[in-house]
């Protein structure tokens, strides 16, 4: 039998009818003739619920204990979707992740997938059983312990298993109906995308799109898992949602494939640095040691042996990034002559497989952004991406012109 | 080191203050040299939540998926219990009952404990851990799926440990600080027992004394277990509480160590059954194939081949009482003039292990109620017990009495 792959996250298995809603979903893939593989997130709420038990009890925690507690609204969830689908005569049961057993590495509340052996669940499937409900988000380590994959690891679960299980597809059900050209609520005329490539995705879901979780697309990218992402809150066809696949899979590869905006960026400038070798090294080494997620970087041109580094990160990490800095420069490490934050800013970017084999994209982008009277502060491109950063309260507008200058709003 | 098994019940954790309380407890024996073994139930109202959403979810559910559903409530109460011992410095760790692993039988929410392997706590005790944080009410079948052991499983669980492990002493953590001559909302004469015999509890327990689940008092006396029910709200000594012990340890056996009432009990008579060899297992026959607990029987003196046959059965369980003789008398099975119910009737015992040698204690609590005008309807008897059935409205005015006459009030 074919097997299909489907995961449903907490908004989709929030109350016991959402769940009769989704397993509803499971019996129509069930009656085309798959053999199932559901993957379930605890019910929405929960896991926040048992995180807030653990940190209020043990602020620096143990996490083998934390993964322990917080992997607990998975199972409860497994086994009431696997009791649901028996109500309606569909032969299902529940898995927890150590029952697979889906082995892990021992790095606890962020384990990276070691192995997913399939004896278990096929001898299962060989038997009769249609649908194999497994907890998302967890799995065991070598020693016996109960791991957790960390924010957005029921994703990752259910790519994982359509790969071991060479799965036809991974369908995961959300409360979106799919990856959008550009954030709806900003822009009317997004269009939602009937394919993307994982390279796009990738892009997209690093820059702040919130649909998939970054590492569940590059899993899938590397073993090559067709993941269509789709809602569970409407009546679903076999073309409803978004697919996003390998890129030979689309005929049309677009040049842009959307826009993606984040507010979250502030811009930092160290005023009057020695230009001297080595000077890049003194200062981004202190920020990677304080954990602080360096964006871009531009250096200014020097004059009489100065000049002025910018670079990004994100907003809430300002005020360690200073704190570094400062360090660094009391002990002599670097010099500047100041430090200038600017948290008034977002970045912008333009998305596009099509960008590879096109050239104007980023002349255009600029025209665009410089028609509406938009002062570039900061780029940096990708082999796929060209990302600005300008002031906050231009991007709407950067949004809505460029989505309008590359024809977002009509399909390929 | 000497082994100590300490379980806390649902109200014992039901807060994260209250695990904190708990732990606090467990520190105190730890300093006194213990390994100690904590079995911990679900923080009260999370069991039946969980109950709640299989059954709205399937009412003839998979026992399967109830027992995984269901059991991981305990999880988290175990992970919890484990992080607040590691803040108090407390070297602990939380453990599952498939990480021990605990087996059990196959018999789904009712499972029964197979075996107890200690190797996997011993070697992490032998490697310093102070403390093994169980899940109470959890195992694991041959099959490897998750079952429960039924209510009260986690005294259960607690009490076996105790047996696997050899432990000093089993301490049951619960809402009471102990065992009662009686129940003192009825007689505010009621004095705590310093002391308890297993076969007296036993007898206390099935009376409806809910300290203690009459499974768990079995598996004490079986493999000789000293249990102490002690209260968790409390500052504790070391003679605290109530400890249930072979009569052997008890110095003055007490001729009469409590009063038990039961207000779940109903009366029933058959009027003018034939009286013929068969008639009691043509009666008791179908009672028992619709599963009606049959407590108390009493048949009348014959007359002219026709007597009246009594029995008394949990209140809840007359209706289908009454249709089951019904359905027997219409087949022709037994014949009957009449079929009284008495639901205005309750039970009171005497127990006590003294009377194995003492003589007279039947008749003293025949006369103690007679002369408080007190009728009895039905009397039973075992080798440590007396009961009668009374109307329910002498039932405080008896349990009085009674622990007046036998001195109950008075340490032996």
């Amino acid at each position: 039998m074919p097997v299909l792959v489907m995961k449903f996250g907490g908004t989709s298995v929030a109350t016991l009818d959402r769940i009769r809603r989704a397993a509803k979903r499971v019996g129509v893939e069930v009656a085309k003739g798959y053999d199932v593989i559901v993957i379930v997130s605890a019910m929405s709420g929960e896991t926040n619920k048992l995180v807030g038990f653990v940190e209020e009890t043990s602020p620096l925690f143990d996490a083998r204990e934390y993964d322990a507690v917080v992997s607990s609204g998975e199972n409860v969830t497994a086994g009431l979707m696997a009791l649901t689908l028996q109500e309606m005569d569909v032969p299902a049961r529940s898995w927890q992740g150590w029952q697979v057993p889906l082995m892990t590495t021992s790095a606890h509340s962020s384990a990276r997938i070691v192995d997913i052996p399939t004896d278990n669940i096929n001898r299962k499937f060989g038997e009769g059983m249609k649908v194999a409900v497994v907890a998302g988000f967890q799995g065991i380590s070598s020693e016996g312990r109960i791991t957790t994959l960390g924010r957005g690891g029921s994703d990752t679960t259910a790519v994982a298993f359509a790969a071991a299980f060479d799965a036809e597809r991974c369908d995961i059900y959300t409360d979106v109906d799919g990856v959008y050209t550009t954030d709806p609520r900003i822009c009317e005329k997004a269009r939602k995308l009937d394919k993307i490539a994982f390279e796009e995705m990738l892009e997209l879901a690093s820059l702040g799109a919130k649909v998939l979780q970054t590492r569940s697309v590059e899993l899938a990218m590397r073993y090559n898992v067709k993941l269509r992402v789709l809602s569970s809150f409407e009546e679903q066809s076999d073309e409803a949602g978004t697919l996003v696949c390998d890129e030979e899979e689309i005929m049309e590869l677009n040049v842009v494939s959307g826009v993606a905006h984040s507010r979250d960026e502030a811009k930092m400038t160290l005023i009057s640095v020695a230009d001297r070798p080595g000077i890049a090294a003194a200062i981004f080494t202190p920020l990677s040691e304080s954990g602080i997620n360096v964006d871009m970087i531009v250096q200014n041109i020097s004059e009489d042996g100065r000049t002025d580094m910018t670079f990004s990160c994100p907003t809430n990490q300002v005020a360690r990034a200073e704190e570094a800095l400062k360090k660094a420069k009391d002990a002599g490490h670097i010099n500047f002559h100041d430090l200038v934050a600017d948290t008034n800013v977002c970045k912008i970017s333009v998305v596009g497989i099509g960008m590879r084999s096109h050239t104007g994209v980023a002349a255009k982008m600029f025209k665009v952004l410089s028609d509406e009277g938009i002062n570039i502060k900061v780029i940096t491109t990708s082999e796929i991406k060209i990302s600005v950063l300008i002031d906050r309260k231009y991007m709407e507008l950067a949004v809505q012109s460029l989505h309008d200058a590359f024809d977002l709003d009509k399909a390929a």
